[in-house]
């Protein structure tokens, strides 16, 4: 390798070479909202749709970051702030590489969303709020996290004893108590092209 | 959304759909080597190749990753050691995500490799070692660390104060010091067609 190709290493292949051959823009799809609302169920099932649509997807959850990436940071205030900016740079990182990155993590607190919000160009960042009212996700509580939260054995558990500021300015709200999975993603892919991340249906 | 979906979360697309849809694995390409190897400069010339050839790709390095996901590290011998846990479970989210995940960082250390290494399913981990002899990589010294770490203004350089393990059992080893960009990436693509991983030219 000659000496002066050293310094040559920037960006061979751009965002918008990338656009071109997926024929969608690499965005992160931030889904917000309490345990329970439904947050992993759409993520899949939206990039299921996505996939079946030709679009290059990621999912992110507590299921591949938690004990991964993330398996270092326990549930204190200062770990869950760290736990949702690695996500948010490791979402930023796939957007680059022109994947439709999706993540499903309550990230109850607007300051570390807007951080996230950021981290990407303008436009990029998509919020959706998966709303469900505390009452339904504690009957679904699938994991039994909302009974040990009642009974205090977890301590700070988001919508019992540590609060959820839901989004002001979300670009989707999805009601998972009202709406069923199918028209859920519905209305997120008819955002989705309205916004120009995918192509609209020919 | 019926409470009977909230569980249904997992893998609709699995790997196995990435890699038919894609016709190439998900993988990590890891690249070791001294600072002033070529390491970034090979990693951006392959994704390049790949990319040309319909493969979906990722190079993480310094450049999006230091000030980004690690932004919160130090150089110090701990930091660095988190520096390549982290990197290696994001390369490992884009192989399970069916991309080629490209890695451009000197580390140095053997252990951390092997961990890595071990994060991944067997086969799917291709350390490369760029081998260069320090003198070459001394006198490229793009950044100027090189004489900085010799006058001991940098501490623990890697190469000058501080050790470098060459990979053992490296996939591939390509040397810069003695062949050319062009025949690096061939030798490269030679050995992702070999094992499988993109498939042979027509």
């Amino acid at each position: 390798m000659a000496q002066n190709n050293v310094v040559w290493h920037h960006a061979s292949v751009t965002r918008e070479d990338r656009q071109a051959r997926n024929r969608h823009r690499g965005v992160v799809v931030w889904f917000t909202g309490l345990s329970g609302s439904g947050k992993s169920t759409l993520a899949h099932a939206l990039e299921k749709r996505l996939f079946d649509m030709g679009c290059q997807t990621v999912v992110l959850d507590g299921d591949n970051v938690r004990h991964g990436l993330c398996g270092d940071l326990t549930f204190s205030e200062t770990d869950r702030k760290e736990n949702i900016r690695r996500i948010g740079e490791v979402a930023k990182l796939f957007a680059e590489a022109g994947v439709i990155a999706i993540t499903a993590f309550i990230s109850p607190f607007r300051e570390d969303r807007e951080r996230v919000r950021g981290l990407v160009p303008h436009g990029d960042f998509i919020e959706v709020y998966v709303e469900c009212p505390l009452e339904v996700c504690e009957t679904r509580d699938v994991k039994g996290f909302y009974k040990k939260a009642r009974t205090g054995e977890i301590p700070s558990y988001t919508g019992i004893s540590s609060p959820y500021e839901s989004p002001e300015r979300a670009e989707c709200v999805v009601n998972t108590a009202q709406t069923s999975l199918d028209a859920s993603i519905d209305k997120l892919v008819d955002m989705l092209q309205a916004s120009r991340v995918i192509q609209p249906e020919a």
